[in-house]
């Protein structure tokens, strides 16, 4: 068995780290990365330049790239290039600095990389750690671990991905395991003004979270709770049920 | 009433000065846009560093603004920034320079425009032109004049986007609209490697479209069959099926 590892904080990170040398020992582990830092990326990919490789070992030997790319670049280019002849049974995005939750999940690079890996057709895992700094990956590494087994046991139906929220407590006060719905969540979207030296005007997205109630069984209200939260994400967009609406309305 | 404009092709391409020419007749419109080409960003927004804008006019004097940002961050300083006491009742991202179809909804900037839209508490519409080049944009925009129309009189449910492509056939010979799922599109995903002038190897994403059957019902037989295709498109993530089977799983 072999597992693709990537992540959106990037191939030197700690967290893929460490993610890596745990499913090292449930299978062999390649690690393809962006060669720096690129959360929020989002599902882009990168068409108008080519991407610059650079392979490398990170921990304790493990066989590495950095990619100049997005999250769903690296395991587009993982699966269909530098394993294009050792095909991964499993992705495994993470384990990302800082949690990705409910809607959240649009904007993410971590879970981009492991949709990427299910439309390869690959069974794909995204996992994050709460917090903000100081971030302990034990637990949440150990979890992936238990999770990676059950996943190439079972397999996962396509066209899905799950995407894994460990809570910012300490290993011995995890609550368990809960499979949960992607929550809501809502911002405050301000942007700050400032002007540079040369007296232009700039913008920063700021903002923090709107304070609004968690739905039960949700991710978000699992974390809070101190429970490993495991949402099923899938990538069937289509709404039927507004399909027969539509047909009602004039647009010939 | 007023419809917030944007797209991923940039301020300057013939495909929004040609929307917002046409929705100006149906509502005040602004335009806020990629200051170049975003193609292909995916719902990618921008943390780590600041927005910059300019203000200019496209078209017959249409009030419009370049944003250094991805389709999401325009629409998001659209909404909150530019817009904040003037709030949009609609938001139209295209006209693309070729189609959005299918599974690749994913990867669209344009899309993503429309889907950041929805996130803000605004029906959204994305429009996308098929065709390669020599872009004939007057029937999309005439089409999209009209469910702007419709969607303004009878409202969107929300976390939903239309999704439109319009056919690469004239006018005259369009057949008619069909509302439609997202069919599925798979590719060849191969990469180029080539060698630069500095020895090093670089990587081209290449590789084309397999030809898969269009499933009945899909946007792809929609367009093939000469009609243009309104698919609506929601963000509602979960898997519940899916929840069920990860219950019985061994996870603790």
């Amino acid at each position: 068995m072999r597992i693709l590892i990537s992540n959106d904080d990037g191939v030197q990170a700690d967290g893929i780290r460490v993610l890596a040398e745990v499913l090292s020992e449930v299978a062999e582990v390649v690690v393809v990365a962006p060669d720096r830092q690129r959360s929020a990326a989002g599902h882009g990919i990168t068409l108008h330049k080519p991407l610059y490789v650079e392979e490398m070992t990170i921990g304790n030997g493990i066989r590495a790239y950095g990619v100049s790319g997005t999250p769903a670049d690296c395991v587009k280019f993982g699966v269909n290039q530098i394993l294009r002849d050792e095909h991964p049974d499993l992705v495994v995005s993470g384990i990302n600095a800082g949690s990705n939750l409910g809607s959240d999940v649009m904007y993410s690079g971590t879970v981009s990389a492991a949709i990427e890996g299910a439309i390869q057709g690959i069974p794909s895992i995204a996992v994050s750690q709460l917090g903000v700094k100081d971030f302990d990956y034990t637990a949440a590494a150990k979890f992936t671990a238990q999770l990676a087994r059950e996943v190439l046991k079972n397999g996962l139906m396509p066209e899905t991905v799950l995407n894994v929220n460990v809570p910012q407590v300490a290993a011995s006060e995890i609550r368990g395991v809960q499979v949960t719905t992607l929550g809501t969540r809502r911002y405050h979207n301000e942007f700050e003004e400032r002007i540079n030296p040369r007296g232009v005007s700039y913008y920063w997205l700021a903002g923090g979270l709107k304070d609004i109630e968690a739905e039960p069984e949700s991710d978000i209200k699992a974390v809070r709770d101190g429970y490993i939260s495991v949402s099923p994400v899938h990538f069937d967009f289509t709404n039927r049920q507004l399909m027969e609406t539509l047909k009602a309305w004039q647009l010939d």
